[in-house]
């Protein structure tokens, strides 16, 4: 009896041992692995992801602190401790073009998307190679292009902006200073991107001169000068994909291509013009960053950009590329299938959801894109087929006509309605158009479209221009 | 004999199970506490910071691969796989400001300064309060200046920009574009920073003008119109503490107080200006962050210089405000002592090595400051006193002369002796003078002291300026 109490003794011992040994192992190999310097910002950015702002808002690691920990910063419409009380009497937000629709689709690839920046990193002016980009993000930047599809990168040159923003002055730059004594004509097509304008006269230089709508310069003489054409395509506001207007030697053109993603456009060939601009905000989503990129087959132009980059701000934000680059890198996994059908599907959604909305309207006309975009599909080749049945059709922004002859300030209009739109004097259109932004939050849309039932119910009937 | 033998054993057992239970506990409980989607980037970062580049180079997230890890990218004169091997016939490149001489401060200070950023950070144009800046970043660098008492901050408003370059140029636009008909005439003290001649040339905006040496407008007439002068204070290239040359109602200043701090100078006091920049590059020494904040007084001006920002490139990336926040606060901690220890101590030793190196020589006056600076530091205020004896005396450039008739081009004179200096043309200065860089990292500095030493050994006895 000893004997045998004795043995499962030992063999519980034994086992009971064996487990510790084990525990013993995994707690200190396991250990060895674990982190040291980056954990306390791991945990801390963890903390503040964990904050719970019902789905409606989010707290930031720079939020502004009470009792310790950043407050949920709320979507538009959305108030309380946790974002979780709806506010009334809130109007309908569609102005701005914020590219949060991308935000779930980056709370979903956490791990991927994560970075963490040492102290350390990168603290100079100049990378290894005396440039001031990162060659990896320009590897990566070229490959997505690459993969997309929407445009040709070999034999030119990149240059890194802050946002497009910084890239479109450069370009304004770089074009207009030549040997030429007199200013180049800068000008665009109505309805035009406001910045365009702005800037130009902001800048008032003696290298430069905004002279309006390109339409007016087409049948000039040869004496009238350089012309610079700012060219959106997808056009901000109406989404047409667009060409220059003006030809000819004597003409330039800086081709904004922010809008040139299968989020809002068919991809029916590759960009292959001599000055071409992207930006992140408008692909990953990511505004806040600002970051932009352009490619210059002109190794002179490239050099005055550079030149302006240079002066107005050195360079891009190394904290930027090295965000830029894993973001670049989550995008680019299995050749861009995840962005390219969260991005695309969810626009499409939203697209035909708004149509629907306007599809019962005769007081407001909606710009159908299908029927363009179809025929489009048709010619593109075939490895964007897939990306183009997600993007067919969609649009980032909704181009809205008010048709009843009194309705002439559009904007107006809606705002009775509790929406907020851009009107359309903003892009030197006629104030019976408005711009409506479909790419915020899902609450801004849901909200949206709430407000556009309720409008377009008070009358009937369905108008397509 | 089994009693007693199942006693031990029953001892042992439950010790053993005890164990268990500890492990148990430790493994599941530690691991609910465990880091989840920041971890692989979190090991990403550690790895990287792990290769081991000899002390001599780093590697960086961002660097090109080779087998699938970041390679080592070497200060310069060094090279090989881990930076290991010193390249003969290498030059002493004392050229840029490259503030790399408080790297070792971030290195050791690598947990408190890491931050991790979401993929879904800050993807918005706009801060929750339709501003483009973070409200904590603005408190702590409010707090900062309080802390070492080199601005007042208070009545002011403040703008980020992508470093001081961007701020400039916006001062320059703020300054200028106002009511009158005349361009404003931009003007700087000899020697000075050649940005400001640089941007306002390029720019060649109707707004201004540039008119170089602002000593030749003292006695200018009231009809001149409307004067902005450059004031850089603690002076780039030369260290001195400077006040604007131009008074009265028509002129303004643009006080560029990059170096504003007790690693360069000393603090003598508050500096309380209408139009003050300074900037995160010579401060926490990340140049590549491209980070600067400016403080104005004029509420008109301030908007003008918020246009400015807008429209070159919207706002400043909020992946560089996260981290300068995060910067900012090791910074603050025990009310600076950390970092104005280290940056003040660095400096201090680099400028009595290089004024030892110098004081044997006749053919090359170096520019002592320690006077001037013995008296600032009598009139200083007491509670600055603990930061003023470090920085006493330190400036982040030497200012060097070449005495001889014969050397009329100091720089080619140094580039003989191997070493690279910024020449003073480039100030606006005589060829003469040459500023050679103190604050880049230790084996350049190294290697300018090793060069010095030898040229200098050459000939015999001392010249101060």
């Amino acid at each position: 009896m000893a004997k045998i109490y004795g043995f499962k003794f030992v063999l519980v011992l034994v086992l009971s041992i064996l487990i510790n040994l084990f525990f013993l192992f995994d707690h200190f190999v396991y250990k060895d692995t674990e982190l040291s310097w980056s954990k306390a910002a791991a945990r801390e950015a963890e903390l503040v992801a964990s904050i719970s702002c019902s789905g409606h808002g989010r707290a930031y690691l720079d939020g502004i602190p009470f009792q310790g920990e950043p407050i949920c910063e709320c979507n538009s419409c959305y108030g309380g401790k946790d974002c979780s009380e709806v506010l009334t009497e809130c109007l309908a937000d569609a102005d701005s073009g914020d590219p949060l629709f991308l935000e779930p689709f980056w709370m979903q690839h956490a791990a991927s998307s994560a970075v963490v920046v040492a102290g350390w990193h990168r603290m100079s002016y100049r990378f290894d190679d005396y440039s001031s980009i990162s060659e990896e993000l320009e590897k990566h930047i070229r490959q997505l292009h690459a993969v997309i599809g929407n445009a040709v990168t070999d034999g030119r040159f990149i240059l890194f902006g802050a946002g497009s923003t910084q890239l479109l002055n450069a370009a304004l730059f770089g074009l207009s200073l030549d040997d030429s004594p007199s200013p180049a004509n800068i000008v665009a097509s109505i309805p035009f991107y406001p910045l365009y304008e702005a800037q130009t006269k902001y800048f008032n230089s003696m290298e430069f001169k905004w002279k309006g709508n390109a339409s007016l310069w087409k049948n000039r003489s040869d004496s009238s000068g350089t012309f610079v054409e700012f060219v959106t395509s997808p056009n901000n506001p109406d989404g047409r994909l667009m060409k220059q207007v003006l030809k000819g030697p004597s003409s330039k053109t800086i081709f904004d291509h922010a809008y040139y993603w299968p989020h809002f456009s068919a991809i029916p060939t590759a960009a292959d013009e001599d000055l071409m601009i992207f930006t992140l905000s408008k692909l990953t989503g990511h505004a806040g960053s600002r970051f932009g990129w352009a490619f210059v087959r002109d190794e002179n132009i490239y050099k005055r950009m550079q030149m302006y980059i240079s002066l107005s701000s050195m360079s891009v934000s190394r904290d930027t590329q090295l965000r830029a680059l894993k973001l670049l890198k989550v995008v680019l996994k299995e050749n861009g299938k995840d962005l390219f059908e969260f991005g695309p599907k969810t626009m499409r959604n939203r697209w035909e959801r708004i149509s629907r909305s306007f599809s019962s309207s005769k007081r407001f006309s909606f710009r159908n894109l299908s029927l363009n975009i179809a025929i489009i599909f048709k010619i593109s080749q075939d490895h964007h087929q897939r990306l183009l049945t997600y993007s067919w059709p969609s649009a980032a922004y909704a181009w809205i006509k008010c048709e009843r002859a009194e309705d002439q300030d559009c904007n107006a209009v809606l705002k009775t309605a509790s929406i907020i739109g851009r009107g359309g004097s903003i892009f030197n259109a006629e104030s019976r158009y408005v711009r409506l932004s479909l790419i915020k939050s899902q609450d801004d849309f849901d909200l949206l479209i709430q407000n556009i039932d309720a409008l377009v119910s008070k009358e009937g009937g369905v108008a397509y221009i």
